[in-house]
């Protein structure tokens, strides 16, 4: 399929400071957009980027029905723009669609939407240290009516924007004793919009504490670490770093799945196996747990500084070279195509 | 506050067969609008059914955050327009809203609204028997920005749809055993968007196996009967109408409550209580299930046909002088300002 391309008359870039970006909140000129009318995805092109109109009876408005995803394209010095894994944010998009009754979109309509856009706005990303292009599809209901059930019609859209660091300063958690994110048999592997304003209430009362996240725990017990808001944790005792196997429940990250990679070909002891609340905080106590971190495409990998409990709050130690920031350099070395990529995580566009 | 009324160029009534009306697939010439804008709710204004108009960062598209409620407007042979305990939908949309993080909106500004799009729109109420005009509020985030946290700026609208029933025909329903509607901890409780969008694909499942609705278990162990996916479920064994309590993963009914309190009236034994899938199926195998039925706004009263578990089809007797029918005829008397109404539930416009 053919994408059209319409250009804006004039780009906006010169109102952007790439000095000073926040995280999504300035957009690039354009998006690619494409259609799910009659029965087929259609119509890809790449527009400017602007306002969509919807009937009020559309289903994204009264149902959730909708998707997204989350990756980041970078710029190398030689300006060559590359992506990271992106094959699997497409591939996770349509694991998302299936659950949530959307129409798969097919990979290389995906991919060739993605790279026309990214090439048509390659001035928008940044080269400065720390910042990237975040890159926003999404795919929401845009048929109509009030029975509830499926729509018959959809939108893709790719949105990007110039982003700086997700967290600002140092992050702190909160365990969760009573809020939940997800069921069993739930949502909670997809990236259902809706998953995601279920965490607003738990996380302004953390941040009224606080803190800057929480760390969610099983539904039923709340005695098991799942994973944080937009990100995956890792817990290091003593030299073996231990994450949760995902489940039904919770997202397979990418940058999760590339850090258990890393940890095997670097040799780092790793487990991933169900991890208790008691165990964490034991481990606490007796300084046998060095590290904690969330691992997303936004967050990066984001060193945890402490974490709340039951009234109480743990410190976690600062420590040289932990494993935070080992894995930390390792991707950005992959992301940035300035260190070796064995896997070919990084595909240049 | 003063509403606005900016009134529809020519009506589009002569189009629409009220003697066909489906399920809200068909609006009316008006709808209510109001903007949470600078920290409170504003411009409130009756206008033209018609598009919205959105930036392609609006949380809506993103993170799910959408509340609804669904309610009825009736005309008695009078002319009079009625509505049915609005004040306690106006008030679980507050409760929807603080769950999602959502700013409530003020029960006056509510009612006066909705009664004066009433007005407006009076001849789009319908009078023909087992139709009524299906009255749907929604709030949603049109806050900008990729970060997921609540947004700063939301939309109330309020349309309204001349509907006829919500099932065609027989309902069966389907059992749950590996899928769950929502979590302890979660938004079940909450007419939350995305907990709709969640129910499709197991839904979808149910439907090609040849029933209509799922119900829900808990996503624990998926030994206690919760709610269906529209509609909370009743269960009469012998002479008794048992209902599951309500919980923070069920959605507090309106017509559920109702029904309670026309039991007590009419001396109908009932209990609210916990009851196991395995009562239901042993009572079924016994001959003791004499009545299962769902009930919700949309819904009404809808006699379940039968009920498929672990591969096995039980079929529920057809009996006369069911709580069904009783139920249903009390409450559409009330509705439709027909019947003596002890509680004062119906509202005049
Ligand atoms: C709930 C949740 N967990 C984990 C992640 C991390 O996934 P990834 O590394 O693929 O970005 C994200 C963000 O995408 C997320 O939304
Ligand atoms: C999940 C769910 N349960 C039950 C109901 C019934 O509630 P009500 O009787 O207030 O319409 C509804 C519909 O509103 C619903 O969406």
């Amino acid at each position: 399929m053919d994408i059209k391309i319409q250009p804006i008359k004039e780009s906006k870039i010169s109102q952007v400071d790439f000095n000073d970006l926040k995280f999504g909140s300035v957009f690039s000129d354009h998006m690619f957009v494409c259609d799910y009318v009659d029965g087929k995805w259609q119509n890809p092109s790449i527009v400017p980027y602007g306002p969509i109109t919807l009937d009020p009876s559309a289903k994204i408005f009264h149902y959730g029905q909708s998707i997204f995803e989350g990756m980041k394209a970078y710029k190398d010095t030689e300006g060559n723009i590359l992506l990271f894994r992106p094959l699997d944010n497409c591939k996770r998009l349509n694991i998302s669609a299936k659950r949530m009754v959307i129409p798969e979109i097919p990979e290389d309509l995906f991919m060739k939407g993605l790279k026309e856009l990214l090439k048509v706005d390659n001035a928008w990303i940044p080269t400065n240290e720390g910042s990237s292009l975040y890159i926003r599809p999404f795919m929401f209901a845009t048929g109509e009516g009030f029975h509830a059930s499926p729509a018959d019609e959809y939108k893709l859209i790719i949105c990007t924007a110039p982003s700086g660091a997700y967290f600002s300063g140092k992050v702190t958690v909160l365990i969760e004793e009573k809020y939940a994110r997800s069921a069993n048999g739930g949502v909670g592997f997809a990236k259902a919009g809706g998953n995601y304003a279920a965490q607003f209430y738990p996380t302004q009362l953390a941040i009224d504490k606080g803190y800057n996240q929480v760390v969610w725990t099983d539904d039923n017990t709340h005695e098991y670490i799942e994973e944080a808001g937009a990100m995956n944790v890792f817990i290091r005792i003593n030299d073996t770093l231990i994450t949760s196997p995902t489940s039904d429940r919770i997202l397979d990250g990418i940058t999760r799945k590339s850090i258990l990679q890393l940890a095997e070909d670097n040799k780092i002891p790793f487990e991933v196996r169900k991890i208790t609340v008691k165990e964490v905080v034991e481990a606490a106590k007796s300084g046998e747990l060095k590290e904690m971190f969330g691992a997303g495409t936004a967050a990066v990998i984001s060193p945890i500084a402490g974490f709340g409990y039951k009234e109480t709050d743990y410190d976690l130690p600062e420590i040289e070279n932990s494993y935070a920031s080992i894995f930390k350099e390792k991707l950005l070395n992959i992301q940035y195509n300035r260190g070796e990529d064995i896997h070919n995580w990084s595909v240049k566009v």
